[in-house]
């Protein structure tokens, strides 16, 4: 069975609301799924899962320190996260605010690790989006994008 | 047996030596390749391969104008190239000449087509890069390149 | 008298509206004003300016063809603009599809060239963005945003 | 008299000896400078400079989480920076290895804070990069570009 991490960071509980929305996602395809903030999630951890999907507020237009923290770490055992699939989500306080280049920050570091994304024709191109509090609208994208992802994981795995 | 197009826009060889290279690659894996200049292919020729590559100089930072109306006008068919596989190369003046940012435009635009892409831990990040003709170290990341991408595609198909 | 120019594409009309209420807000400064569409706009008219502003609909996560086929052209004058300066505005069909990105493409030529930008810290940060037609935000923050673009244009000349 | 903070994080030694470069180069302009690493520095130690350039490694396509902290940290005078002058250098392992990205990340940063920034035209277009310890390339680009943010820190104050 594939095995799925989503880690995040989140102070208001609104990336912590889009984890558990993405997590309900990706149960649907049937993998495995880990959820844990990333203050509980060691660099190594990372090695255990087929896919990873990180996600974090928007803090200046950028991942919040935290995140980075656990992928500057990750340089530990670099080359050991090639092929697997990697994924991406942010909230943010504002709509021009720097959410689009958080989540591409995220997927750039994933792509240097070797890793496989997906974007989405229809719904959040990147990942999954969410102005403040997910409203239906963000709830739907992150319950799709769960499942996107592993959907893909399960096909390449 | 899997489909891989190429298309390039070249005005001193360089990006056009690059999609040979890539091809060579490609090629190993056992995919067929087609391989173009951007004049040459139309935007609804997409929809014909598992996998598109595209290739484009570095001008101001990101691909040149040619390489931009081909996906401009892919917006047509928007959802068909869904779940099929993209990759970018790019081949600049300079160093510091907007390279990294070129191949990153170009995967996003293939990321709001809902392609899958992938990195590599250890060559080229996001794609192959050339500084002017490409040397030894730029051939065999092409050659590595196209193996890559070809090898995902199958894998996808 | 400081110097304007506002060039930009627009197919559906949304990006040039936001053209002429950046040209209100810059009006305010007291700068001489041009606003034209890139096509009525020959790279080298570029020189004629202290500062450019540049506006593009988004597509696929970037500038239009049209815009980077003005950009690509300007590598005639490579030199010639650097000091003056710069910004970006852009129209989108959606939140999440690119608008920050496109911005910062448009930048990043602008850098390239040795141009000066600024970012604004409590409105659209990188420049103004439309969901659409202009709402009475996007309004706001266009002539905002002329304003300040000219008022840092006077201050540099 | 014109106030410059360079503000870096190393490990290597290499961001430091850059910053130490930029320095020398600023200094030319008859600017005052502080020259901390990040560790040593407080957020609101920002609000006392009429321009600050920030410098890390890159890491994983974007800034080290030490320096991310220290703007993360800055939410809490956001809008006191607008206006100041700013600027981002790093250094990287290896060519493409997402050193451009870095200090569009950075740039992007202070866009955010609503900052004036400038490129080169001719030098490192977005800010100096250097491969592994600084050569005499790398040398010239950090002074060159220290004295170009002292030079506009000097005529905007």
């Amino acid at each position: 069975m594939a095995k799925l991490l989503i880690a995040y960071y989140s102070r208001s509980g609104n990336t912590e609301r889009m984890a558990e929305l993405i997590e309900e996602g990706a149960r649907i395809e049937g993998v495995e799924v880990a959820r844990n903030s990333v203050g509980d999630v060691k660099a190594d951890d990372l090695l255990d899962y087929d896919a990873v999907i990180l996600g974090s507020p928007t803090y200046y237009g950028s991942m919040a320190a935290e995140v980075k923290k656990l992928l500057d770490e990750s340089v530990r055992f670099h080359g050991k996260l090639e092929g697997k699939v990697g994924g991406a989500f942010t909230s943010s306080a504002n709509i021009g605010g720097g959410n689009e280049t958080t989540i591409m920050d995220i997927l750039k570091a994933l792509l240097i690790h070797g890793m496989i994304i997906r974007g989405d024709s229809s719904g959040d191109h990147y990942g999954p989006v969410s102005i403040n509090a997910p409203d239906s609208r963000a709830e739907a994208q992150c319950r799709r994008y769960g499942k996107r992802i592993a959907e893909l994981t399960r096909r390449l795995s």
